[in-house]
């Protein structure tokens, strides 16, 4: 039979990296716990109409069909609706808080972590098949700003938590943006908004061009926004580099006060992990507060591993709005180059601490008892799967990275040895333990070359 | 905006059944690693060729086109191949052995907990998007029997450790079953398996039948047949009722040991976890030692809960053949039924221990502190979302099921109230802890008012 090739775009780990994740995925979870965050899961298809509302990424869906589905319908899908699989964890969010508002406490406080699927090509970062870890706090009609400044403090700790290189979120805000834009005469805020998204595609003159063409500013105000775009802070330094600026606008005002919440806050929380960095756009529409990116040290190229904002209307029934401000981890793309550099690993591939060995088949039971003893411990315990010679036995061990193996007498207690070190001891299974560091797979950050960069700060 | 609906044979959950799920999850997991099984998670989707080579569900695979895809290139797909949904784990699990064959130390044994797909109609029981939890151990040419032991016992050990009725495995031996056809005279074994596998649709004359006209079996002999499949016990007792019944075939002999190991075992560390029944058959084909069914007391409508058994080759690259063997939990047939009668639930529908009350917005920044150390001691913690009068913070946490909250003094330390009981106390935040069941929501099993049916022991 011809050798199975992995399919592009969906990513498959080894067992010793998929413990690297579920380490990951944990660690996400516990701190989102920590902060009151309940767990949800929504389905993985959404109606097609449903999802194709938010008019962006409408060819990255993958429509569902049933394999053998009726066709003698015509044309139309059969049970009078498709479906395709979820491309976000926002959009199913948004339904179900419409869908059971009226047995939900708010300001509605949810993580989610799940696959998404997009049907795009797939190319270097990009993914078909990913993981999404998300929180978002939604409430009725009115949400606090404060809750802004709280998840952007949350995913600092997330990263804080991680045996990842360094992840810095970089924050702005729509209020402060469009201010702006607005004091400097735009006729077109979004548009301004929509040219400084492009800086790094079309740079700093493409990008003045549009400003001047599209957004209605003089050639001297698009100067103005250029400038803006290159503040960058990791304290609240930010603001007065935009006063200097001299432009003036109550909505301006109110995006320095709450991006100077933001920034301050974390500053003097969780100094460096949070930025204020001005050419923060967002591409999409709806966010109307503070926007946040994050970049890894070392891992510019991926763009932000972890994005989000404040939305005024995460959805609405046309009787009730919900504001929501969240944010999304993208766990896949943080993880698969990773792991594909090394730069991350789990101590072993299996989560088995000990092996017990079999002297022979006759006592397999015997081997089976004193599993039993360390399991019932919370020792992750294997038995031999063959009464080989022990140094087979051994071997089978420490292939797997398995750190002992005990060797049991007839009356059931016996020997362990540690096959790093060779050290063995008599033991017995109803009290012998590991050290603590031994009891489950580690996993570690490996000393990378990359050189962090210069902090940002002015 | 009209009512949203949900889509039928897509569960979804509340926030305080998620606790749930996520309870039955973990504790799976954990035995499932106590137990030495590897983590493994396969992408979603399969080639459609691959998945459709066991013929018997072809009709129940989602089919995945991309919304725009472009469809110039005449009927085919246009990237060579196509996609479908996965409709179990073990067809993804076989395929990724021989994908990975040469990384992986074998016998490997591995668990999955995911979602699968079936385009099916849903029906009572039955769902588009469920989860399962499964666990295989699979050999290289070979793979010792003494796995069709452990793999019961691991399933067994995971339902005295769940909040749910009880539930008992169900084991039975291709062997056992194809040399008591076989020592009968049966020209076509496989269709004596077939025909007792429908004992529940058409009944013992319509199987009685089904053995003359399809197995070659005279009458008295299909009478035979139809007294093995009456038999079940507890313990070992069975092998003495099917001697009883005078067939002889050294198959026969074969798959009474192997039963009686796997029943013994079982019997002597869990008794009444396993028990033989030997009508049991599973459909599909490829089996070829122990199987298993699991029926949960009270809940025997839903069929089988989890289920599995031994394959000679679960998998073959032409030259090497692997085998192995596997036992499949169905979490949403098991999970969804009991949530909907309420037969368990969680004591709240948030992580949330405590909720820190806040006097008034200026002095947000004390809740805050108050906050960090209780959740720097793993206390989950959340901040009252506004200023409101203290009355109201408390209705907050109660509807939620928090059980304390905390108001802080200017110091930084406060008293800490139960609202269950109204008792409230000074405390420190860098010291207080609640009671240990009180750290986490607990998951519970709700007294029911069915009665267990008999023990089937004769």
């Amino acid at each position: 039979m011809a050798k199975i090739a992995p399919l592009s775009g969906f990513p498959e780990f080894l067992p010793e990296h998929r413990i690297v994740e579920l380490h990951v995925l944990d660690t996400v979870r516990r701190i989102f716990e920590l902060h009151g965050f309940a767990p949800l899961e929504t389905r993985s298809v959404e109606p097609l109409e449903q999802m194709l509302r938010k008019g962006e990424i409408d060819k990255e869906v993958y429509v569902l069909r049933r394999l053998h589905a009726e066709e003698d319908a015509g044309a139309g899908p059969v049970a009078g609706q498709q479906l395709g699989l979820h491309f976000d964890l926002t959009v199913p969010f948004a339904r179900y808080v419409l869908q059971h508002a009226g047995q939900l406490e708010f300001p509605f406080r949810r993580y989610q972590i799940q696959k998404v699927w997009r049907g795009e090509r797939p190319q270097d970062g990009r993914y078909r098949e990913f993981t999404q870890a998300d929180i978002d706090i939604v409430g009725r009609e009115t949400l606090a700003f404060h809750h802004e400044v709280e998840v952007a403090l949350v995913m600092a700790e997330v990263f804080g938590a991680l045996p990842i290189p360094r992840a810095t979120l970089r924050v702005n805000n729509r209020k402060l943006a469009e201010g702006f834009f607005l004091g400097l005469g735009a006729t077109d805020s979004a548009a301004a908004l929509r040219a400084i998204d492009k800086l790094d595609k079309v740079g700093a003159a493409g990008v003045a061009d549009m400003l001047v063409r599209d957004a209605g500013l003089t050639a001297a105000a698009a100067e103005r926004c250029l400038e803006l775009a290159a503040i960058t802070t990791s304290d609240t330094g930010f603001a007065a580099q935009v006063r200097e600026l001299g432009v003036d606008h109550p909505l301006l005002d109110q995006g320095i006060d709450e991006l100077t919440a933001v920034v301050g806050a974390a500053h003097a929380r969780r100094p460096g992990a949070v930025v204020a960095d001005l050419r923060i756009a967002r591409g999409l529409d709806y966010y109307t507060g503070t926007v946040y990116e994050t970049v890894l040290d070392g891992y510019e190229n991926l763009g932000s591993i972890c994005s989000g904002g404040r939305y005024d209307a995460l959805a609405s029934d046309g009787r009730t709005t919900y504001p929501g401000v969240g944010i999304s981890l993208g766990v896949s793309r943080l993880l698969v180059p990773l792991l594909a550099d090394g730069a991350i690993d789990a101590s072993r591939s299996v989560p088995t601490c000990v092996l017990v060995a079999v002297a022979d088949e006759e006592h397999r039971d015997t081997s089976e008892r004193v599993a039993d003893l360390l399991r019932a411990r919370g020792i992750s315990t294997e038995v031999a799967p063959s009464a080989a010679k022990f140094g087979k036995q051994i071997r089978h061990a420490d292939r797997r990275g398995i750190p002992f193996v005990w060797f049991p007498d007839p009356v059931g207690t016996g020997s362990v040895k540690d096959i790093r070190s060779g050290d063995q001891v008599e033991a017995d299974p109803a009290t012998w333990s590991p050290p603590p560091e031994d009891l489950r797979p580690t996993v570690r950050s490996v000393a990378h070359a990359v050189t962090p960069p210069e902090e940002s700060h002015p």
